[in-house]
């Protein structure tokens, strides 16, 4: 990926006064490097008045932009990918001041970080995408790509759903639980890690199946290569309804009978990091690892 | 509990054709033992052409029953326990052929096992209700109270909610999660096993709070004495809505500002079992405990 | 429980020269307070010199103090508390700057603290005790008493152990497993919670048994009543050992046969805490619990 | 790999007398089909008296073998695979009457496969290695291959064991825990399972991490790609003993300082399935998927 970013499209978390002034700076720091700003119109309400930014909608954003910087937290930064599911832009995300797992940069470090990821000087993180599609009946809908995964689930609270997952066509198992986790080594981190599943290494070309608080004490998370390709096929929903999301986004309600596929898409999307970016040090953070002691027998 | 039961409720799985042999019998038997059943009039299309069988409607069930006699699964017995809110009629559970948690009985041994109980030769076992209330604005709702678990769950499938725990009125965490299982010992081998929880013995005094994927990894199942007051305040359902159930069955919707208060109840309900229940070998056979392996490393 | 304590044991974590400022404020304090402090002779070397401070063997302790004043963590506390198992003296811990589940007063607040102890304004919290006693052959060993767990484990890294569990006489479970724990409320939250047990109240009259690494995953935890009788018979060592510990002190090796049984102790231990302690703010600090995310597709 | 085995080592669980007339029926079988069979020597109590049967010692077979034949559980073909450390020789396990992960050949249906087998038509399951070394001051001693896991682990009940892990030279999470497996996925259904890890395909290139009763409740386990190499740097042993294994078996006792290094081998193991071998069959069955119900609240 070459150094020099011309366009540069400036996400955020839209209607929180707290990014203002980050933003603020950030335009400065953009029109001090000579790039051009194309800030997403939905912060308009956040710039002072007058200001001379130049206000773009998502279908410009993601036609223009060479780069995309975005101010909030890892769910602005997932939003804020999905503007972009046209075209592979490279994501920079700047968080408010409590590091995420995709945000890195602080508001603090911003101007030395930003500056050299404008010189050139960065660590390109790729990361892969999920695609699903979802028949029903003679008809099949295609899904929004998912950086973190897609998840079927129950939607209202009383009672369990059935389902059954294939991988390659193959039989896996009759589940009975409020739902499966599909994530990416992204999204591992993210609802599968509550949901009692591993954390998969970003490198590592792989997905995790995760069943939702299953009935069956053995029904445990499985790990597939990222090749695979997810059946999963709604049998009873015991009167309720199911529900399919792709990174936390309603897509559609299944009813029995309907099956959702989950593979890896041919495209990924990259994030951009300062030299210096330590995954295992954001999961330590994150995570708590570290000094910090739990238990009540130590000394 | 005196031995003699003159007037026995029949209920059953409604519409399931499995149990009207099991039927059949159990009128049977009670008819040579001189007792009068009342057969729920739900179970109406399962009886013979012509029948003899008396059918009542669950009100009058619920006014002359002195025990109740359940066909089905461990869902039907509490479904059918509700039907005895207001009247501590003791309950009997005939499974299907497969050993239920509370429905011990099996269609095989039920010659002998029932004709036992009717000479009062039995076990009584006592189960302690949860009674929970919604506070909605000025207004307070109670709720049917529940066997095994009150709980407050998200019902759109894409976030989680947001809610704070306090117990007898002391602040306990704010809980960022699907959901919260209360459960009662009896409901700690149901749903809140699933979430994580502890088996709790049933002649234990005590409730356990099992959160429901829990975004913070340290955000553990508590187990506290049944006489604590338990208040769950929703604080955020992020666009989407929450919603309590009781033993599985909607209760209300829940919004942000709705409290969920939590309490043992006052009454109990009594399951009667043959001689020889086995609170341990129930555990045993659910949870496939015992000489069955699942390791690969072994022998 | 009265508030004056004339006289008073002073111990610490031994050999931890970062005691040493805090323990000759707490002498200064106690002296000011005309208060006879009695100091554990094995700190002897973090007193200044010369010092005037009265030392004490743990028997001479044990003998005299009518409270106990413990400088350094949980675990420091706990192995204090064995120094007082002939009689009954309360217990207060000051930490070393970071909160313990039992060690609740910070070098801050200590002069403030201890202050309002020695005048009586405290909270009591009564904390049961396991004892435990090991048959083997004829032959049948009294362990100490523990505030935390008794355990049961290989001590060999290779293979796992066989044991059954009986409750009050009645068969549970036949194990295969690194070993169980037994744990009070107290301990509920040392290694059980590492092994997957849910927390305890402390004023639950409970304990739990937590099954550690279990080769069948629905072997889970079960809580039981205080009043339970736990006998663990060990089947199977595979060439390796089994070791019994109480409160992480090994008490015995273990040989198929041996039979380990575990009961609440008649007597219990009282900590003493300022008032305002909050025994779930503990929890929340230790825990992790509150506004720090682990999750990562949050804002 | 060429269908026609001329040469066929036969292995088994050594003085169990359950496999003997397996055996039997088997070196029939093998002479019937004009195969040499060689017995592995350690099996020659189980033959009857006088026996034709060619005995070997585990040199003799692992030189000339092209096939090895194991009659056992999962534990005995995991010891036999050993055996042909110095030699790629596919392995077949007939399990005992219980299916295995890896034994899924049962007596009953020996006769059929073990000829589709010689005839060439088998299913071949490759499975990758663990190495392992460990630092010791200046020494450095090379570890048996794992198949399933290289373990680190306390070996004295008391206390947990502090030690550091490293991928690819990037320091990961200081822990503090009973010890930590790393396991292939061929391990991942075996301790790491009892750990808490996830199940991975044996498709897929990786290995998973998993913390052994960690102190940090967010200290949970990793999977890694195939290609990393973990180190893991053994801190503090707390007065008690730390101790690796491989495959269960004991290789060394570690003290604070040394530093065990685990990567994937070079070679792999093959493992030969009758055609219509499943994964997830066996998954299925030994976990208990499917219709078994183990939750208490189901009708």
């Amino acid at each position: 990926m070459p150094g020099n970013f011309a366009t540069i499209a400036v996400l955020g978390r839209a209607g929180d006064p707290q990014i203002a002034a980050t933003l603020t700076r950030l335009l400065g720091q953009l029109r001090a490097a000579h790039a051009t700003a194309l800030v997403d119109a939905a912060l308009a309400p956040l710039l002072g008045h007058p200001s001379d930014a130049q206000l773009a909608d998502h279908l410009r954003l993601a036609a223009a932009a060479e780069l995309a910087i975005v101010i909030g937290g890892d769910g602005t930064l997932l939003k804020a990918a999905h503007v972009f599911n046209s075209r592979p832009v490279p994501l920079v995300g700047i968080n408010l001041g409590r590091l995420g797992f995709l945000t890195d940069i602080s508001p603090d470090s911003m101007d030395t970080d930003i500056a050299a990821i404008l010189r050139g000087e960065y660590r390109a993180d790729r990361r892969v995408l999920l695609e699903a599609e979802i028949a029903h009946a003679a008809q099949t809908t295609a899904c929004v790509p998912a950086l973190n995964d897609v998840v079927i689930q129950k939607t209202d609270g009383g009672r369990l759903i059935e389902f059954e997952t294939y991988v390659d066509g193959q039989f896996v198992c009759a589940h009975r639980a409020d739902g499966l986790i599909v994530a990416t080594p992204t999204g591992s981190t993210a609802y599968a890690l509550s949901g009692g599943g591993s954390i998969l290494h970003p490198a590592l070309d792989a997905m995790i199946l995760v069943p939702i608080c299953p009935h069956a004490l053995g029904d445990r998370p499985i790990v597939l290569g990222g090749g695979s390709r997810v059946e999963i096929a709604i049998s009873q929903t015991h009167g309720g309804r199911a529900q399919a999301t792709s990174d936390g986004q309603h897509m559609q309600i299944l009813n029995a009978g309907d099956r959702i596929r989950v593979w890896r898409a041919d495209r990924a999307v990259t994030f951009i990091h300062p030299h210096g970016h330590d995954y295992f040090r954001i999961l330590r953070t994150k995570l708590h690892w570290g000094p910090g002691l739990t238990r009540s027998d130590n000394e």
